[in-house]
């Protein structure tokens, strides 16, 4: 729990509290909808949380630079719907959007369904306004397509936890929208029939906007959970979506299509509606939430290898569940390899937490001996701070931490986070 | 002139000369090949210039995962020649690409003719390893799409301008090879037809692969230089390129052939080859060569504005050159708002370089003004550098200094570059 809970409305109020924080040492937490999955936003050390929801405005759409700047409280799916009315797209969909912050995703570096061809959060931000630990105001980049003005610390900010400053306010780049979308759902009796598939289509020279694995235990608990008649006979299902112009789209699915044949798809049904392929789409965002009903805990990972070795991870991953005798549903971002890979479990079962915590040990590390990291999207937070020398070694760490000791010296931006008191011991070393 | 300049043939080599280098707090120079325009390499505060002749192997090409991985000293064109026979596809290509090294471009982090659909070369790489100043090694990232494990120091080291890291190897991102592409020339009688049309296009959502702005001084002088046939009885033409399927293609030149005749395009000529259009690439890539040859001493800035201000912003350089009688003339990426003034002067003629010396500042300041940036792609180096708190003020100063002092204590890598001993002061403060 918090020692106290601050909604400022303002830049300045922000910075009120920042002083008065540093001037007695406490603890600062920004926070927007809680909804990252490493305990990033969890006060453990105390202190204060700082919540936005009185700083949610869109301050400007700039249609002309194809810009939008708003403040970091608005929810995520508000600013894709309003931009989506002008004709204008903003690409990162975290599954959370409906209720994730922007400022959230911009401390998380959120990803989404639409990564594989469009990137992350971090590749749609600009400029940023942020207070510093000293309760300074930095601003960061602008409405420019190329800024090199010394260090970039716009993408620095992105993705770093809100371990370094406040953000107050934040500029995005915005594509034009789509004209057309394509959307089918390939199911396979084979999990690497599936897996070829992703990496034909990736050979092919096709980069679809969305290439979603979905697990069979996955696929039950969803369809139990939302019956819209998803297939749940079948190993493993791939949804695939593609974006651009007409033409460009009926081509690509034309391949796709024939790719899933040739590897087996034992059915692939295509989206005929806009409303039903938004149906897949959210049986996909809602696989988390799903799962989460099975058993008290869930524990979802984000464990990220190289595209090609996905199906090498989901080995691992089923290999790991049997040895510890833990139950683990599989599903996630097949074409950008990003897994979520998760537990179902029950926190009051102490003897089972300890399996799986040694299961979720395995798993990082396999992901990391496949050249893989710790967290694709979710961030390092609190949970994976113990892990996160596998990934960047002991040099990486140090000069991350530096970094922050000179930003953050008194250390009251969000404590705790990123970096551990200290690091988990690699019991298995391979290949690295 | 550098005390000693060495070529290391591995990661090792640059290890041992940069221990040797902090034990005798000797300044280290990294250089590609010193194509930057920003005094970026020359080693003012003497030491020792790091050349990467013998570290120029390309290390891996995994299609796959759709990676190269390559030591700092390849020349960019040679890399871009190297994927493109695999029907994959680089897109970062500075005009310099024919001498420039993949190092100096990751480093600078140059843009090029394609930014403004494909971004900049900090978009391409995904990760490195590097030698810290203290003579330990990092590897960040890796062949992954998506990676969140703790700060983004990929994106800090890009751009760096070889003031934080030495680096020995990097990988980076490709795509598929464009099957399709167009280019035209168009001319117009007024700047300001030219500059409407950049914003028409644009505004119909249609993002051009190229859009670039060359004005009548720059384009008379290029084809006095190359005569191939460029047009000089106008006051300024766009050289536009689109890519993608055939298809799109075809129905975005006519949407934008469209627009060059309603915003009065006197003459759109389409290049029928891939020499032609490769012909008008080359004049438009050569513009500096060409301009060096007027005078004496050419300075080349990149003045960078929100692409909404390109008009205003060419505008003011014209006031500006007739203000102190210089000699300007202007051709960049209209696309991204990256403007290249280009000073043709006499460095033996003091008068006249006191009159450059203004207008430059007054070109900076414009562009500040405008929203923009003092550089948009050629770095900050040494040149730049008492203008850089005009763009990030005293606070982003201050945490700059904070992340080199922190990574770099004795500041040995590339010193009195990014950070001027004083500041120029600002003469006019408007709108900021």
């Amino acid at each position: 729990m918090p020692d106290l809970v601050i909604s400022p409305r303002n830049t300045e109020e922000v910075i009120s509290i920042v002083r008065l924080c540093k001037k007695h040492t406490i603890p600062i937490v920004p926070r927007g909808s809680g909804t990252n999955l490493a305990a990033g936003t969890a006060p453990t050390s105390g202190g204060i949380v700082i919540l936005f929801k009185n700083m949610n405005q869109i301050l400007e759409l700039d249609e002309e630079n194809m810009t939008i700047t708003v403040q970091p409280g608005i929810i995520t799916n508000s600013l894709i719907n309003f931009v989506e009315k002008k004709d204008l797209f903003y690409p990162p969909d975290p599954s959370s959007k409906k209720i994730s912050t922007i400022g959230g995703n911009i401390s998380e570096n959120s990803g989404g369904l639409r990564g594989l061809k469009y990137g992350v959060t971090k590749d749609y931000v600009l400029g940023l306004e942020a207070v510093l630990p000293n309760g300074e105001t930095i601003k960061t980049g602008g409405k420019l397509a190329k800024d090199v003005a010394g260090y970039d610390l716009t993408k620095l900010l992105v993705g770093s936890e809100g371990t370094l400053a406040i953000i107050t306010e934040a500029t995005l780049k915005l594509l034009p929208k789509p004209e057309y979308q394509e959307t089918i759902l390939a199911m396979y009796h084979s999990m690497e029939d599936a897996a070829e598939t992703v990496s034909a289509i990736l050979a092919s020279r096709i980069i679809p906007t969305t290439l979603e694995f979905i697990d069979r235990g996955t696929l039950r608990i969803i369809e139990g959970y939302k019956k819209i008649g998803l297939p749940t006979d079948c190993e493993a299902v791939l949804l695939i979506e593609q974006d651009g112009t007409n033409e460009t789209v009926r081509k690509d699915m034309a391949v796709i299509y024939n790719i899933c044949n040739k590897y087996n798809a034992f059915e692939v049904q295509k989206a005929e509606t806009k409303e039903s392929a938004e149906d897949l789409r959210t049986a996909r965002r809602d696989a988390l939430s799903a799962l989460a009903k099975v058993r008290p805990t869930t524990i979802l990972e984000d464990a990220t290898v190289p595209r090609s070795r996905v199906a090498p991870m989901v080995r691992e991953i089923i290999h790991i569940a049997e040895k510890y005798e833990v139950l683990i549903r599989t599903f996630g971002h097949a074409g950008d390899g990003n897994l979520h890979p998760t537990c179902l479990t029950d926190i009051r079962d102490q003897k089972e937490m300890e399996r799986v915590e040694k299961a979720l040990e395995d798993i990082f590390n396999a992901a990391i001996k496949l050249g893989g990291t710790i967290t694709g999207e979710h961030g390092v937070g609190e949970m994976k701070a113990p892990f996160l020398e596998w990934k960047i070694g002991k040099n990486g760490i140090a000069v991350m931490k530096a970094i922050k000791t000179a930003i953050d010296p008194d250390n009251i931006m969000n404590p705790g986070k990123i970096f551990a008191k200290s690091t988990k011991k690699r019991v298995v070393v391979n290949n690295v």
